[in-house]
């Protein structure tokens, strides 16, 4: 295994090298190696870049939303266009990597924004427009690394000095620009020499805790202990944790929270033994949209995930499996929020409103 | 995948096999390759029963027992004893074979029972002595057998025709003679004509769930649906089980239930969704010396099994892990037992002191 992240270093999954010959590429971090081997891909083609994305090497909302931003720039630079051509090229650039991964919604908020830059660029010689468009990819990273931190300023008291936290899958920087949201709360209670063990659950079917989570806290010198997900009680039990904490994927104006498979249970426990249960998400999370958790359609995946395990049989190959890919925790079982723009504590509609003031219905 | 057995059939994880040449010889099912095949050993040596006990081949307290009592026969046949020497030969059996599993106490168990009924015999030609033996071998089957079908026979009511059951780990008939515990209520529930369908947590770290429990429901006609143990609280909050039922590895005198990690955290989340929560077990299984839980100790076992499935990593290798094998489930979230002698509801000291009567403290 290579340590090669200092714990001043935060990660990055995803960024631009400007020193990448000729004119700069995207690297990223291959999360399908990880934890095995820590290895930088350099993305210099579009289909590249498609690949990335399909094939999971960059996952995670936000970080995927940032990877296509910057693959325009990649697919056009590839394309290598005239002050003419650059506008049409970038269309059919954004066409194509919105094909990548379909379910992907900030995949396709951020090749949005790339499109509507370049509308607002307008008619231009390519290397402006390539200076503004690189220049909006960045931007759309800064700001999701800004709401990160914020979030993790928002939190960090949450963790006290010599306590525990427990947390399910990769809400992490890996997901994300950099820091993440349920571990930029660890992060920030790291950096102010807090010393803490975050319980980290495996996370089955997919094991994002075991792969992904374990390697980022390990890399930046968090102390952190990997748990099967049934062990999760006899943590909170024992009050080895003080506070659970967990990301978001959809939450509904209610405070309704749809996350990862197992993040209910895990709500279900934390209250039973009165142990806070905290959402790390950023604003952009919340639907106000929606009324509550009921609204929120729930993904079951393939059975296959179930009777496997990293692609290997784990049960008989015929056995029928109950495969939800996502869980709806009721707003009555979170101590709070932790968002950019603060705590939203207790969870009721009208405290989320207040602070999502701007966005309300 | 080979599947041999009819509905009709019980699964007998190991039997004595009369016809094998010369005398007979013990079978068994390996369960180290289930449930990608089944495999049928014959052990014609004491080394051999040693082997399938040690690699375990034959894993479940009740199994291994009876899987040391035939060993011992494989063992003598196989040192070809005159009238006059068995008895010692028996008696270096009975301490080879006790080296095989040493925290197995079914194994101690058995082997003191074959002692016992070699000293009960005394001097006499081996050919009688060896019927002798081969009946006692016989009975503690039987008796277990005997012993598992009453639980079923005790607690199939429990299971309503068109519901669910969930269960944790595997208390089946491949830990037992046939039937198991927890799962013999199901093969009772089956064996009337009801049609229902069974949750099985795969039960991490070592997939007894995965691995046998779906297999042995598959071969024998049950409706199985393989879980991941963290999609158990939504199978619960949406009453997809009527019932939960586990088995147990040691009750204490006061109801507290020690068993495979994960056990407690599915009692919390039965009785936060009102479903009721059994521990189906023989009375053998109750140690009324242990006043509760807290003085049941918990096997803490190697990291390696959290960091890895079957042996393929999934972690880093240096991260720590929280590996508990068992945990104590208190008797207040159980809504009863069910034993070979009838079920025991509410689970209170008084209760169990009264359907145990004959081992009273």
């Amino acid at each position: 295994m290579t340590r090669t992240v200092s714990a001043e270093t935060t990660i990055r999954p995803v960024w631009w090298n400007d020193q990448a010959p000729p004119h700069g590429a995207m690297e990223l971090i291959d999360q399908t190696r990880l934890p095995a081997e820590l290895v930088h891909c350099t993305c210099t083609t579009a289909k590249s870049v498609w690949q990335a994305i399909k094939r999971l090497q960059v996952r995670g909302a936000p970080a995927i939303g940032i990877a296509a931003a910057y693959g325009v720039i990649v697919g056009l630079d590839e394309a290598a266009p005239t002050d003419e051509t650059w506008p049409d090229l970038l269309k059919k650039t954004c066409d194509f990597l919105s094909t990548s991964r379909p379910t992907a919604v900030n995949l396709f908020w951020a090749l949005d924004r790339m499109r509507k830059r370049a509308a607002r660029i307008g008619p231009c010689p390519w290397p402006q427009a390539r200076a503004l468009l690189l220049e909006e990819a960045h931007k759309i990273r800064a700001e999701d690394a800004a709401m990160c931190r914020a979030i993790g300023e928002a939190g960090h008291h949450l963790i006290p000095d010599g306590g525990g936290v427990l947390t399910h899958c990769n809400a992490g920087a890996l997901a994300t620009s950099e820091y993440g949201t349920a571990l930029a709360v660890m992060y920030a209670a790291h950096s102010r020499g807090r010393k803490f063990t975050v319980f980290a659950d495996e996370t089955r079917p997919l094991l994002q805790g075991s792969r992904l989570t374990t390697w980022e806290l390990l890399q930046t010198g968090v102390d952190v202990m990997l748990i099967c997900d049934n062990m999760a009680a006899i943590v909170l039990r024992d009050h080895k944790a003080d506070v659970v904490i967990t990301g978001a994927d959809r939450i509904a104006a209610n405070g309704d929270v749809a996350n990862k498979i197992g993040t209910y249970g895990l709500a279900v426990l934390a209250a039973a033994h009165e142990v806070p249960f905290y959402v790390a998400a950023p604003s952009s999370t919340f639907d106000l949209s929606i009324e509550d958790g009921s609204a929120i359609p729930i993904e079951h995946r393939d059975a296959a995930e179930v009777r496997t395990v990293l692609g290997r049989p784990i049960a008989p190959a015929d056995v029928p499996c109950f495969s939800p890919a996502f869980d709806v925790t009721p707003a009555r079982l979170l101590a709070g929020f932790i968002t950019e723009r603060g705590i939203i504590r207790p969870v009721t509609r009208e405290k989320i409103s207040a602070v999502l003031g701007g966005q309300a219905q």
